[in-house]
């Protein structure tokens, strides 16, 4: 069985940003959420998982917005899984208005680890035998490591943030949305105030955990383009990087 | 006409706590949502004041939880006004499981502020006219200034806050919920892990803007409540007194 999974969701106040659009940490939560429920059809949900020792992990995340819905509209979001490999599966993401219009697209990579090894592991049979969604136009698989992750770059912006109880899923790690709502929200206040993001990449390095203490660093790249790193300030190690190009 | 807002709302992952219930800052965004469709149906919606020169003022909030509901349950909520009066409207809702279980109920007080004088007027015509619904049962009126407000108490924890982007609504002021959330993110470590919140009850004092800092305050008042204060740091001014009770 192959499945498409399509949810209908109604813009709501504290869902949309100062200026009324959707804003993207909103966006990620409704698409992690519809992924959710498009495992669960699968019968690779996180429960089913954890049932056998595994878990999932968020490796690569591409985002591109065409146009933001606003407060109050109704907007559809599909899912389904693109391509399963021997060691990743990739999911795309389309976000269409009520009349068909494609706002926004996304693409992710996953992998699966051994709760007990702490490790990555090869794709389980169960995961890797799954049939993708007939007629589909899978985006573009995403380079495991872009450019922006192995060129070295200095920041010149730093904000320091420590996780808090609400950004923490029920394994205790940190929920991958939070990441990209500290990263925005470190932004300086002229880009958050006249632009708004039109792509979004990310590269997903290390777990962290509950009143761990993290570093938010930026540069500007280009006219448009910002670099973005999250590290552990005890560590040092990244948590997340991230391109991000504005318009 | 008289109107009962009721919203079927199915608990999304990311509204949940690492322990799988509602997250209380979820619960109220969702309150604040219904609240804001109920307000359109009234004509005394956000757009329908702004026209006239007016703004709605969160002034006091209570939640009671009897019950948490968890992620994928599907919950009613209810809210509807119960009382206009000169200077303030009072506003109730119910937090019901699918098969009529009473989970949570919430009471709340607003104020009408004019834009132009930046003080609170009397309720305009318009909406003090209004009919509540029949065959309601309101929860009593809260207090206007309850103890925790008016005894002088010190903190014996304090963590510092930056309004970020995504808690600021389109006025530039920040959404009645983030306060709550940094109040309960500030909690210490083993009161989150171990208990849950019973009530919690809330004075909003002066309203705050994004990059604002504050000093999010609390002691223990006894041993299932705490006492909690949000002001900003350069004017001293308070921003949010709150009182919560845990089980």
């Amino acid at each position: 069985m192959a499945f498409i999974q399509t949810d209908t969701f109604t813009l709501r106040g504290y869902e949309c940003d100062a200026f009324g659009r959707m804003s993207i940490p909103a966006l990620m939560n409704l698409m992690q959420e519809s992924a959710n429920r498009n495992a669960v059809a699968y019968g690779i949900g996180i429960a089913d998982l954890v049932s056998r020792g595994f878990g999932w992990m968020l490796m690569r995340f591409n985002l591109r917005m065409h146009e933001y819905p606003r407060y109050g509209q109704t907007v559809q979001l599909q899912t389904y899984p693109t391509l399963v490999e021997k060691y990743f599966i990739h999911r795309d993401f389309r976000l269409l208005a009520d009349d068909g219009t494609l706002l926004g697209e996304a693409t992710s990579t996953w992998l699966v680890f051994s709760i007990e090894k702490r490790a990555m592991v090869p794709m389980p049979d169960f995961i890797r035998s799954l049939s993708v969604p007939a007629g589909i136009d899978p985006q573009p698989k995403l380079p495991a490591k872009p450019a922006f992750q192995t060129t070295p770059w200095q920041p010149t912006d730093e904000k320091l943030v420590t996780v808090g109880w609400f950004s923490i899923d029920q394994n205790h790690h940190v929920n991958n949305v939070a990441y990209v709502q500290w990263l925005l929200e470190a932004m300086d206040n002229e880009t958050l105030q006249t632009r708004e993001i039109a792509e979004i990449d990310l590269v997903y390095r290390t777990e962290s955990h509950w009143n761990d203490q993290l570093r938010v660093q930026s540069a500007l790249e280009a006219p448009d383009t910002f670099l973005h790193r999250i590290e552990q300030q005890e560590s040092g190690k990244d948590v997340l990087l991230a391109r991000s190009r504005w318009r």
